[in-house]
């Protein structure tokens, strides 16, 4: 009788609680004597902030706080560059930066009390694009420097001879836009002054500890004096990494009032708030041979972080390097310009980067394979790393199931009987296909890519996991519960998953990079079996028989001999307590990956244990009359590795579907003279329902040897072939190629329109 | 440069929050949607419940559950016997006893509902003294057993014929009443179920996993569906370490309702729930040889339990052994008999029954060496036991500072002067003294007297330390963190001591036997070495020397020979995580005493690490026209073996001295018909300053062997001694004998009256 789930699909642990509305999201807190924060933005993109006159709303009853950036904490964040203010002083940089902050009894005196804060704004020129900001003469958007953030150039090989020797040479501009993570859940914080004076923070969050560290450095507390509780999240896909200011308002607004602070942002100030993906213009030019090779790569990336450079540069170097890792590569350069603009800052989305650089290079073999009268699909192949290999960058591939996505979602969709096949009449179909490389872990984080779990066992044989990896419902609570349920032989439901806390989880990353499955994951098994060891040594004593004799099963410790002569984990564990010596059984297991540190000079190195790959085939319906583009069919190849939870993998590879679907046909975030024009669901247009067909996803399960049992990041490789499949199935149905995300059907008429007259 | 604050005076860390108003108490604790509690309780000591109508009270608007004995559980609890239902069925066995329990939206709608529950009593005779519990034919408190709770008998030596040899012997009775514990905060407790459906409780507690055992065998749920916090605990004296029903009362309402529901006593219902100390009436007769030495001792103790045994058994074994071991005895015989009544349940307090016994085996001593024309103090001095010795019960005394409390105190009180100088007029003054012993940890709990402490180093060089060892106001929290700081050479406020939480802390027998400074004291050191060990180690990495060359100290690890080349701690601590194979200093200690267990059969066994001692010496005046005693001077000296932080010990052993005191002279739980008939402040006369002297105490340092740093349990010792000193001054002072607590006026007159008639 095993009760193990592994590889079986099970409903996520966190289920119950939020079908039955129990589950407690940052916002459903609430504690005595709360208070209710509202931020004041900015309406400019830049403007210099002549005099804030707050003592109309500080008058106003029920207000207990008015702050602007004068009243400081002085200390900038970010993550590549430490240059953003929680509120902002002198200046403003972007139309939404947060100018003032309050905190009133309730939310609606809190939002009258925004009205009544007099700021006067001088308004300034405002370099809205990247080709502004670049322009001779353009003046600095931060003191003292010139509006490139970040720039990475590299060169591998001889690029230049590798272009004279290809058989065919082809290049293209692409540009791809941002997308808003569009969460169910928007940010949300509350934080208080606990009874020791300390700062405690429940809040919305991929990471509790890069939460409490940011927050720290910021309020200039010592990270021990802020203690930072995951409350339920409700998604994430990167937004909620480290880049909202949500939670260092709410807290600032805690310390300075001395009392609980609510703040969540409704949707409106959600789509102000948050940072949006990185919008890259990518000028791809590749070399082939006859075969459909690669032989020779030319990167351009031109990206825009908006007015603060947050986790953009980091973002963008992922769209200059990591596709090259997908294929077999020799020569290849990169040259990638992150451009400060006075927009709404861009940054951490699901696919890091990965999602624009595959829109290209997708896009670009189709073409290429077309040039060569080659099928794009034995392109794919021709050029997919293998297991064993190492790449151009040195990435390791311990294993791949690229080739056996590509396979897989072709043969879903009907690739070979479908392709090329557009019909008749207005309405036209096409199939096609793009490939994509994902990290599972990365190692440039900073030297350490581990994760530590805590397995408690209680007198009723039942288990505790502490661990700090944060569950945005991505599923790592049930991957975690599932690897220790597994390795003490206990049924699911016997195992807790705790909520992270600073003061008491170990100290961990948090949900990023696709790393929680294999680093999270590897470190249950560790302290798992180090718990397991306990429980065999408890049974030799109980027993009287030589350790090695034994074996847990069942529940039980058990004489392999005898099966019959067992104590159950329970009695073993009250037993492992009560005895001379004992205690109870509360064991840390913590695994690093074996990978190397990203050399920053040559940009080389393995940075992960270990990468997964995904294939999408689609076949969509262009209305040439009206140029909609309808998806009539969807199947995305995870190669997760080995899916511990299969249900998890195809709800996860499924939502990652729907919103690379989204971002290809629907999502499109208006900036009208630098300020989100659209920032709410009636305008931002993310797909519903009725615009996806039934959504298919399979599971491809190539078995890494650094992940437990074999497991991978899960499906945020998803996210990354379904633009350019989709941009490819539109130039199968009606021949033209659309660049230029997202793919509209005014941008498809136009295209008809300019290929009848060629 | 040390910031070491081992061995000085230093506020307890929980002071800050405490005085400020902000600590959070049980009933602190607000949570939305949160019930109030209320308890019907039995006016009759014994009766039939023949029926009980809540509909009443359901319909009250507001009233969301009344529970009776019939709507379950069934499962009884209690330490010693599972005898006690959370709320009675069928019978109640005394005026207090837990009949219905109400849940309403408002504390007053509670109250109300109460009086609309209509309860049928058939009320039957009631036993409400041992007599007449133990009279032939009387019908059995419980079904199918007699009233003998529990008994004792053992003997050592031959008793007889050391009586027989003996130049003196000497028997008396003594009797000694209950004492209502009197904490600050009564019994109180927040209860709820959390959004996975678990069970979470926060409540005033000794113990928070003694409280989780006992709350899920009652209400059938495993452990681990239970989560324990402990709130700030106000008190405890023993009354909450596991026979309060009130945390069970509140999970119970919270259970069944699936609201939050908040039950905290007022202190009416305090004195009616809580558990008094055992009353015993002890026959005592020792025989001494002409110098004073004990050669024989014989002891009958009748202890009535009340209703309920709890933990009556437990504290009974104390009286009956305890004592002995203080002594260099051979001969020495007890048979001690616990007794059910239908009377209020009694149980542990601090002194755990050592109280009883020491009142009346000093009032003895101090007997027989006038009779013996002897100074009680050389009397005292030749009986103790030594250091290196080991007791007649096998209790091995690793260091004793019982001469030097006897010297202590004497001295300071003015012993040789003032004795036997009782003056003239109609107020006397007389001095008495006292002496005793107590342990500091006890392996009879289970066979583990161990702790486990974790001691977690952040990225700021600060700690944090869990431990589930209580802190209910004596100073574990501070004793944790002066050694840990004392250990990592960090200063005490750079020290965070975690609330107790079950599902985080390691597992902790919890704050009883004086057992917290010894256990996890140590635990704390083996902690915090292992966590100064990984400093080391990282240090040796960055400085690349060996380990062996290193040492911590002044807030970094240096090389000794070169005590410039340092690392400091945060930089240690931040560098352990983020390296190749690295991870937070998040480490475990646990340290379990090395003794044995107790024999059951034999009652033989060095059940405590270590054994405190403390003497005490009062001035009494005793105004021989009323009766009134008054305490001019009193002076205890604890041996606590190191004062970590003297401060502590002192304000321990002063408040141990004055509920010595008032359990003395003025404390007196009056019962009538079986129902406590003064359970408030204005009736029960807890001693007020102004009936109290500047209290005085010493420490005595007597550096057991196996306590941090030579620490054992500090001043729960002082309550034992108190007294009989008092009674002895008494005699000092006037020559009369009182056998029988409380020391009232009354007695002393009628005493006064009946020596002058003689």
């Amino acid at each position: 009788m095993s009760t193990s789930t592994l590889g079986t699909s099970v409903p996520q642990v966190t289920a119950r609680a939020k079908v039955l509305g129990r589950a407690q999201y940052a916002g459903d807190i609430q504690i005595p004597g709360m208070l209710h924060g509202k931020v004041l933005r900015s309406p400019y993109p830049h403007a210099r902030i002549v005099s804030i006159d707050t003592s109309a709303a500080l008058a106003l009853p029920g207000v207990k706080a008015v702050l602007t950036g004068a009243d400081g904490p002085r200390v900038c964040w970010g993550t590549h560059h430490k240059e953003r203010r929680i509120l902002a002083e002198g200046v403003v940089r972007f139309a939404g930066e947060e100018v003032a902050a309050v905190a009133a009894v309730t939310e609606e005196i809190a939002r009258d009390a925004l009205d009544l804060i007099q700021v006067e704004y001088e308004e300034l020129p405002a370099l809205l694009t990247t080709e502004q900001a670049l322009a001779d003469g353009a003046p600095g958007i931060h003191p003292g420097r010139d509006n490139v953030s970040h720039e990475i150039r590299f060169a591998r090989g001889d690029v230049d001879a590798a272009f004279a020797q290809a058989h065919l040479v082809h290049e293209q501009a692409y540009s791809t836009h941002a997308q808003y993570p569009g969460y169910m859940e928007p940010m949300a914080t509350v934080a208080r002054m606990d009874p020791d004076g300390r700062l405690q923070v429940w809040t919305s969050t991929q990471s509790a500890f890069l939460a409490r560290a940011r927050i720290a450095s910021v309020l200039e507390l010592p990270v021990s004096q802020v203690r930072v509780i995951q409350a339920t999240t409700g998604g994430g896909f990167g937004g909620k990494i480290i880049e909202d200011a949500n939670n260092l308002i709410a807290s600032l607004l805690a310390l300075r009032t001395g009392q609980p602070v609510r703040l969540v942002n409704n949707r409106l100030e959600d789509f102000v708030a948050a940072c949006t993906s990185v919008p890259e213009r990518i000028t791809l030019k590749l070399g082939m041979d006859r075969q459909g090779r690669i032989v020779a790569k030319d990167v351009r990336i031109l990206a825009d972080c908006g007015a603060y450079s947050g986790l953009s540069a980091e973002v963008m170097h992922v769209s200059a390097m990591r596709s090259d890792n997908m294929h077999r590569l020799q020569h290849v350069r990169s040259h990638a310009t992150l451009v400060y603009t006075y927009t709404p800052p861009h940054g951490a989305f699901r696919g890091f980067g990965g999602t624009q650089m595959l829109f290209a290079l997708n896009s670009h073999i189709d073409t290429m394979a077309r040039k060569l009268d080659l099928d794009p699909l034995e392109v794919h192949r021709i050029n997919a790393i293998e297991r064993g290999e190492t790449s151009v960058h040195g990435w390791q591939v311990g294993s791949t199931g690229l080739q056996e996505c590509l396979s897989q979602c072709t043969d879903a969709i009907g690739w070979k009987a479908k392709r090329g096949k557009p019909g008749h009449g207005s309405k036209r179909r096409g199939v096609g296909i793009a490939a994509a490389m994902h990290v599972s872990g990365n190692r440039t984080i900073g030297d350490w890519d581990g994760s530590t779990v805590v397995v408690k066992l209680n007198e009723d044989g039942r288990a505790f996991v502490h661990c700090a990896e944060a569950d945005m419902g991505q599923g790592a609570m049930t991957m975690l519960a599932q690897l220790v349920a597994h390795e003490l032989t206990l049924p699911l439901e016997h195992v807790h998953v705790v909520q992270p806390d600073t003061d008491s989880a170990p100290f961990a990353i948090g949900s990023l990079a696709s790393r929680v499955t294999i680093v999270a994951g590897n470190a249950a098994l560790v302290a798992a079996r180090a718990a397991r060891d306990k429980l065999v040594a408890q049974a030799a004593r109980l027993l009287e028989v030589a350790e090695s004799e034994l074996e847990l099963a069942d529940g039980a410790v058990r004489v392999r001999a005898e099966p019959k002569r067992k104590r159950g984990i329970a009695e073993l564990a009250r037993t492992h307590i009560w005895r001379h010596g004992g205690e109870a059984i509360q064991v840390s297991g913590t695994w690093d990956a074996k990978t190397t540190m990203f050399d920053k000079q040559n940009l080389m190195g393995n940075i992960a244990p270990a990468y997964s790959f995904a294939a999408q085939a689609v076949e969509v319906e262009v209305d040439t009359e009206t140029g909609q583009v309808t998806l009539v069919d969807s199947f995305v190849s995870d190669d997760c590795g080995k899916a511990l939870n299969p249900q998890a993998v195809h709800g996860q590879s499924n939502g990652a579907a729907a919103q690379a679907i989204g971002w290809t046909l629907y999502e499109h975030l208006q900036l009208e003279d630098g300020r989100i024009a659209n920032g709410n669901f009636a305008d931002y247009t993310m797909p519903t329902p009725d615009a996806l067909p039934m959504l298919r996803s399979g599971i491809v399960e190539s078995n890494d040897p650094n992940g437990p049992y074999g497991a991978k990041g899960a499906s945020e490789t998803a996210i990354l072939p379904g633009p350019a499949a989709i941009a490819n199935a539109v130039f199968d149905a009606v021949g033209v190629r659309i660049t230029d995300l997202p793919i509209t059907p005014e941008k498809v008429l136009a295209a008809l329109r300019e290929k009848h007259h060629a």
